[in-house]
């Protein structure tokens, strides 16, 4: 269980699996967030539809609503929301150092608001683990402190220790709970500065022997340039047999760059969220929908896609959809953006095995980037 | 095209089929509305898994949005909308009789005022049957004068020797353009006054041989009382050939009332807006999936259904998707009341052909009202 192997590599690139208790996946992977337990506007079957493997969701959300309690009495987390393919749970790190001007961080954990009624939580790397366990995914991450993007190296370096500390005691709990049913991950932090992740990937090593790997801290405000130095400095110090999970990414650029840069798994609310707003991926660059010109436009958004969306409905339709309000309309491009990125994965995948990565990634980016 | 065979009564309820250029359907039969030409929330897919035959559109919405000619230059309504079984249109009579003082009533039409743009429009009968002609639905509807529910004998006299001027006048119009993929239906209107409706129904006969009939001007705002003492005193007077179309119902216990009243087909919007509201239909009566009761319940809302909601998920789910103000919740409430209504329609069909419907519905309504 939670075995990686890879199958083939292409310069940087690599393509693989991962057994979980829930499925065996192929990897690169774009993991759909599903934050309180639904990946907003699709049912399972939709994601199922779209070859979504692993769903992404957030303790921190379903902590506070509708409680880790509740998820476990109504069967746990795959239950609850109908998936019975591997879930990954991030750690409410992220999100509870998110909270703006409402939180306390100590030793012990993290103080602080419940955005749904106010109240005070208290967040600690035993009661993630625990949480996290609670809900059962295939996958936990170790509680983590996150800074901004242009942290300087001193709140760096002291959100690295904490990090570091907070992972003993994580996997200290997680070893008492687990069962072989769920994994734990650690997250390395860092900041944007090379010496504290390459010195946190090591100590990282030396506490356990992990399943896998996240990289935390990246893709949350720093210039694009700056995560892509990270990434190529951190490369070749990273342990080939782990699974390499770089948190919060995102648009089709920035997968394309990531595995060009080793990665394996990704997560993001862009397709999503994008989607609601009428804007949709193509092989051709973004588009969006609302705009005039797509009024008559009897062509399917994307040509090339496979997905109920562009298999069934034209611009000028989906434009109607999005002028009117009708709520199809987000649904209908939110599907259409988690299938351009499970595609745009497999289509890694497949430029990897056939060893020609780098050629396939300058010309997808060409296309891509031409109508910009 | 357009036959309607009965094949099977029991006391006034009746069971048939209904040939139309882009399928057959079986009667009694629910149609769900797509007012701008999604039913909201759900895909066409999402309609074939709960069973919908025939779709209604709104005439009046999709001429001031996105316009006919947008419709037809994107493949006419079916192609628009990704529907390829068959579509009724209305007429945009009770739309353009529902706008609150910006309308002016003449002999010619209706001039009224468009609530997207607040441009000045025009509709006559021969205009509602362009209108409709170029959407291309299987079924257009009689351009009609609407007066509410309350309406005295004179006004509604008024409004019904209107709607019998005005058919003629559609009824012109549909036979210079209709090629046989189109059949026009006349309204009967009268308001609650039996002998007005009486009166039109025989007037109505007069004018042509019609392929089918709607009911309007009831379920808008009238006693219940009212509406079924209508129904009672014309279904003996209603031609057995044709099928008749009640307007705007309904909601459960109305479907099994008129159905008793030998009524065929409905439409409402009743199951995808109470879902969107968190209230759903189930045999046992209706229920709020917001309630704190439903907090933990493992249970699917309605145990008796094969739809992908109750298949797939707890009440606890449902309703943690309504208290986290999912959009998920909304379509998979919209897509139970669908299916419930259509189920229903089929339940009725069958107990009409097994020759026991009063029995049936005596019974379904003990169940349905014993928990209001």
């Amino acid at each position: 269980m939670f075995e990686f192997t890879i199958e083939a590599t292409s310069s940087a690139a690599r393509t693989g699996t991962l057994v979980l208790p829930h499925g065996t996946i192929e990897t690169p992977a774009f993991m759909p967030v599903g934050t309180q337990g639904t990946v907003r506007t699709l049912s399972p079957a939709d994601l199922k539809s779209v070859g979504a493997q692993l769903v992404l969701a957030n303790t921190y959300h379903l902590h506070v609503r509708p409680g880790e309690g509740v998820v476990q009495r109504l069967g746990g987390l795959h239950r609850f929301m109908g998936w019975d393919r591997p879930l990954l749970t991030d750690s409410g790190g992220f999100q509870v150092f998110s909270l703006e001007g409402s939180r306390r961080v100590d030793e012990d954990g993290v103080e602080f608001q419940s955005h749904v009624d106010g109240s005070r939580r208290h967040l600690t790397p035993e009661r993630a683990t625990e949480i996290q366990w609670t809900l059962g995914a295939d996958i936990a991450m170790a509680f983590d402190h996150v800074v901004p993007g242009g942290a300087d190296e001193a709140t760096a370096r002291d959100a690295l220790e904490r990090t570091l500390r907070w992972l003993e005691r994580c996997a200290a709990r997680h070893r008492e709970l687990a069962d072989g049913r769920q994994t734990l991950w650690p997250i390395l932090q860092g900041g944007t500065h090379l010496g504290l992740r390459e010195e946190g990937l090591r100590r990282i090593g030396d506490l356990a022997s992990w399943t896998g790997l996240a990289i935390g801290g990246l893709s949350v405000g720093e210039p694009k340039p700056v995560m892509y130095q990270m990434l190529e400095g951190l490369e070749p110090r990273l342990p080939p047999a782990w699974p390499r999970y770089l948190m919060g990414v995102g648009f089709p650029e920035d997968l394309v760059a990531a595995v060009e840069r080793g990665m394996d798994l990704f997560d993001c609310v862009a397709p999503t969220r994008n989607g609601r707003n009428g804007s949709a991926f193509t092989p051709d660059g973004p588009v969006n929908i609302r705009n005039a010109e797509h009024r008559e436009d009897p062509r399917p958004l994307d040509a090339t896609c496979d997905c109920e969306t562009c298999g069934t409905f034209s611009r000028g339709y989906l434009r109607h959809l999005f002028v009117a309000e009708e709520l199809l309309g987000l649904r209908l491009l939110s599907l259409h953006n988690v299938r351009f990125l499970i595609r745009l994965a497999r289509e890694m995948g497949a430029a990897t095995r056939a060893g020609t990565f780098p050629r396939w990634a300058a010309e997808w980016r060409r296309r891509y980037t031409r109508s910009d």
